[in-house]
């Protein structure tokens, strides 16, 4: 069981109003929508997509990475790395 | 017609592809997987977004910025103006 | 002269306060002090930044490349190209 | 003692050399060089800070968070939290 499957209906939920927005996109484009509306309904998107991948990493912290310090060992140090480049990758992305 | 209709099907797949990424996403958070594999499925969405949105602008400014510079006055003052606002909310989203 | 050099003022005093921040920061090192507050610190050195980058490019987008827009031509495309370069650079970094 | 102290030499210099960046942005714009120029040279000193803030809380997420998991109970939830909202805070500047 992953750490976030306590809000899992939240996580799909949101999913499925990016996916909301990507369609949208998909229509904006086809019907020749102006560039700086298409732009900021990207910057919308964006934004949710960020929301999301924060609310899950912060239920990663909570669990998978708290429970791996409780133990600790090489496998907390293992965790630890493996979010902080999980961070890193949000950031740059 | 908007500036970016020569790659109306570029953009379009590339949008496609997203949606893609999205629907994967959702199948991830339903089959439990791991939240480090999810999150680094949300940084190459969220990169894909923001190389959309790239080359949307790119054109908006060859074509839409550079035809209301050329016609001078308050219109290109005002083009520039809103381009600016999309180039922030972009950069901070 | 430099596109910018009606704000010259305003940009040299927005990095000056940009560097009395990473002063700040140096010394909150120096004295240990607790890492979310060094965090915070940094978010607020680098949205400064941003902040200066997105001015200097609106500034950039009026005069350089309205400019070279208003003569048309491969320059023009070329200015728009460079400034597409450096807000993609702005946004991945 | 801060978490991040055994790297503190590390950070002190990582920080000195953002200070460097700044100090040579102000006299880019004192000599009026050309936009562009100095738009990379800000990105490159935005990507130094978050470079900086990266490893720092990663620092943090092994000592501070961890030895609060440790202990469990409201503490350890709080200093998730705390991170979290660093994370957030980074991500978002």
């Amino acid at each position: 069981m992953a750490g976030y499957s306590a809000n899992k209906q939240d996580h799909a939920m949101r999913l499925r109003r990016v996916e909301g927005q990507i369609r949208g996109l998909q229509r904006m484009v086809e019907d020749d929508q102006y560039c700086i509306d298409i732009l900021t309904q990207v910057s919308a998107a964006t934004s949710a997509l960020k929301a999301f991948s924060l609310s899950l990493l912060e239920e990663h912290l909570a669990h998978c990475v708290a429970e791996a310090a409780q133990k600790g060992g090489p496998e907390a140090d293992a965790k630890v790395k493996e979010a902080s480049d999980a961070i890193a990758r949000l950031v740059r992305s």
